[in-house]
């Protein structure tokens, strides 16, 4: 009795899906729908059909999770909710200062239709909030220190091509190495935006374009660029497929804490992922095992990863994690 | 409204509870029990009472949960099963190979008589068993490693004192930087235990003692010693008690797994602590918080980490944290 899973939305996170569900002996991949036209999408699992979006809306399709893989500015605070009341589902909503409303919205059209969703679902959102939330409990007289990078942002990539005159653009967020040493160290600093990352462009631009204004405008760029030292470089667009064309990523929760006066203590959660969106479709899937135990459970409505025993992710029973991994 | 905690057992690890309970405001320390005459013994929170355990027995003393702070060989198989009859507990069993035997013990005892506790809970096993279990959910096709250290392990530093002329050791567990290099590298190494970590230790030896014997029979311990390579060095009690008086510890769960041909990922936990035995009651305090909650909640038996939703040992609300830590 396999786990049968949907994918909605088929790009860099929907093929990260796929390659996760193949690594679980207890998961299947039913279809992938998508607002293209089928046809024009092809995947990486054999016998697998593309269906169109329009399918799944008439909500009896044979999945037991639906895993919905969109943008967080417009696709998932309609998506999620929308679909909830029709599967279990889960997602990877990132806008932080928006989670309790899209939180609200998937737990009431879940719980009134008996169907369970985890949102915001992956590493940071995800592992990196697990490990705040561990550390925090664990020692309240403390501080907590999130590090993104070295790693491909998408966002700040996607903000450098919308320049005029930029063809393509690759950004890696990079920790400050002084930061990162300082805070390992448990001393506790402050730290400005900037103290805490650098950035580098990677700029592919158009023939004729005039480089000095490009850089010019990437450095000023507010929220993006304006609080942070960046570098840009100028490259050509085979050297842009040659060394650019993965999406590594990572990053350190560290947490330094007292338990008495000079009793100090330090806590670091890290990751070096070779492929952002193969981890988080992994990370995705693990947890979508536990919306469809919880869902059998009779167990509605909306969760975050905080809400989830960890037993329930794991394929092994109780038995078994006692046994091999306490 | 706060949680009413008794310790069992007034040692280093109960020493750890009492200064985590002083960190939590939600959390009040009832009173500590002990097997020694209450008189002999000196606690460090004012206006609490040190009682007998035989107090302890009757079954009617005021605390929602008791931390149990004993000896994995002999005391907590008989004593966590023993009081989870009469009130919630929590215990840092750690003796890896006997914990089904423990917690169906436990689970047997607390589930009868509406009781809620949780074994084997600290850093290991506690938040690294969590650490394993996360990652390889997320990552099936991987391999785990664990490092402890530096630092000391008073198993190894009891087993030394029991040698004949040993007045005093402390015994430090090492990881060979090689090995973590590697394994943090992805390289998944195949390590023997000599390769994974070295020994030393500093002992006091009695007057007149033979040095040359001591270190000897140190080296040759069957499974203390002689599968690692070891350092003897002979000090001074005048040295033991100025460079030794503190229990460091800490280490690093490392994982390392594929989710395509080639795309791998690096997971790593790791701690460094000042106090061994104030970071474990720190650990077992928040997860005392859980089982105060779950036993309100009419969730009986034992349980372990892996079966306690993260959301549970967090003082703040559901909302708080998705709107904070998430």
């Amino acid at each position: 009795m396999s786990i049968k899973i949907g994918i909605l939305g088929y790009g860099n996170l929907g093929r990260g899906v796929e390659a996760a569900v193949k690594k679980n002996d207890d998961m299947v991949l039913k279809a992938v729908y998508t607002r293209r036209s089928p046809d024009s999408v092809k995947i990486r699992t054999d016998g697998v059909e593309v269906k169109t979006v329009s399918e799944l809306e008439k909500g009896n399709e044979d999945i037991d999770v639906l895993v919905i893989c969109g943008g967080s500015a417009t696709d998932l605070p309609e998506m999620t909710p929308k679909f909830a009341s029709l599967y279990n589902v889960i997602d990877s909503f990132d806008t932080h200062a928006r989670v309790p409303e899209h939180f609200k919205n998937v737990d009431t059209a879940a719980k009134s239709n008996g169907k369970t969703g985890i949102i915001s679902c992956g590493w940071d959102p995800g592992m990196f909030s697990l490990n705040r939330l561990y550390a925090t409990s664990i020692l309240p007289d403390g501080k907590d220190y999130t590090f993104w990078g070295r790693g491909v942002s998408q966002g700040h990539s996607d903000a450098v091509r919308r320049i005029d005159g930029v063809k393509d653009c690759r950004q890696y967020t990079i920790p400050v190495p002084e930061a990162l040493e300082k805070v390992r160290n448990g001393e506790n600093p402050e730290l400005t935006t900037r103290q805490k990352h650098t950035r580098e462009c990677f700029v592919v631009a158009e023939e004729g374009a005039d480089k000095a204004r490009i850089e010019n405008e990437i450095k000023t760029m507010p929220n993006y660029f304006a609080d942070y030292d960046t570098v840009v470089h100028f490259i050509s667009e085979e050297e842009m497929k040659r060394d650019h064309s993965t999406l590594p990523h990572g990053g350190s929760v560290i947490y330094s804490g007292e338990t008495s006066d000079g009793v100090n203590h330090v806590i670091e959660y890290s990751l070096k992922l070779d492929s952002n969106p193969e981890f988080t479709g992994s990370v995705i899937i693990a947890f979508a095992r536990a919306v469809y135990r919880l869902n059998r459970e009779g167990n509605f409505g909306a969760k975050t990863v905080f809400d989830i025993a960890p037993a329930y992710i794991s394929p092994l029973s109780g038995d078994e994690i006692r046994s091999h991994i306490l």
